[in-house]
């Protein structure tokens, strides 16, 4: 997360939005985020939406997720907007939406760039 | 679908819904709807919301999907829903949730039992 | 796996064969073998691929799976094999391989028509 | 990659290597590769290899993938194996291995740290 420059701009019981601007190094050849970057902010997501709903001193690890990536990631920043679908003892199940933003006449546009679902785990 | 007793419950541009009465040949040894059906009945339904955004004369196929069994399949009926995430010319991307259906106090209560993200291909 | 008539043809620690001849109600409009059914014959395969290597009064659960349907299902009969990939106390990573088999010249021959990726949990 | 330092070992038709040497700066808070990295050397392997069995003037991309982490990513350096499972016109089914690698007694040993399973299309 520090590496790329992203941070979490929301942070909710079950719910995490994390916010990435832009930065040339992150694209891939044709200019768009390369997707090792879509994926790991969407997994970050996911791991802080299932940790905020996990005991303290717990610790969250991804089991698996699965991401389609849905369009070029194109934008000027990046938000991946995590929701836990089901949260258990043991596993959590979250989603998480990664959405490319513009700016056109003062005001923002999302477009949805990737789609997650995956499993996390909790360790005491 | 014809051998399990599943049929479709709503049909709207990018959004399907099958219903499936529960039965006791599709359970497993528990009694819960066996995973397979469960699946069966989400594939489906993400196929036929793919579908119905298709040009006329297409056919479709799952190319892939993804499914996180949730909870224990129980409930007197079980409705699959489906939405289209992205539709493509060629992929199709689409988001279904199985809720388990019960009645107490003559109100009907679902609870999510499985959630899937899948890819489907166009085929003219 | 009653009702469709599947078997188990191999168990061996972590890995585990099952057999289902073709029905012609289990296909679907094309005569295939139906995406349900060949997921249903896959996940029951890593099920029993994970719990062959649990300990004695476990029980096993699918978490999630994720399935590439490659070709489309046909055969005469239809092999799930499932491997293990890694064992753990809570979860255990499972892989199968759907085969269709064909006779031709009094060789057997096989098809891959799907394969998994699944994540399954042992109770105790 | 550029930006991580990983670089590509072995180039064959539908299996491809890629080597990633340890760098602290793409761990996580323990010292183990991120999940995203992680992620990222694995796709990469699966783009290159699902793009070794295209034509000329192709050009490849994720469509979707699943990855399941395994073990904790620990090693001096990391090995993404990626082989074609199914190479079709439009979409090519690849399956990856990452593993980490250490050195004792002038031996290498590799422990498998996740394994993914994705899908890749072809745009001419």
């Amino acid at each position: 997360m520090g590496l790329i420059g992203a941070e979490l701009s929301r942070v909710d019981p079950g719910v995490i939005e994390i916010r990435l601007p832009y930065r040339a190094d992150l694209a891939q050849q044709h200019g768009y985020l390369h997707a090792g970057i879509v994926t790991t902010i969407a997994d970050s997501a996911c791991g802080y939406a299932a940790y905020s709903l996990m005991p303290t001193n717990s610790e969250v690890l991804s089991v698996e997720f699965k991401v389609n990536l849905l369009r070029p990631a194109k934008g000027e920043k990046f938000l991946a907007v995590a929701e836990v679908v089901k949260a258990g003892k043991t596993l959590t199940v979250v989603r998480a939406d990664v959405f490319g933003v513009h700016h056109k006449d003062h005001e923002e546009q999302r477009e949805l760039v990737a789609t997650m679902l995956g499993t996390m785990i909790c360790l005491s």
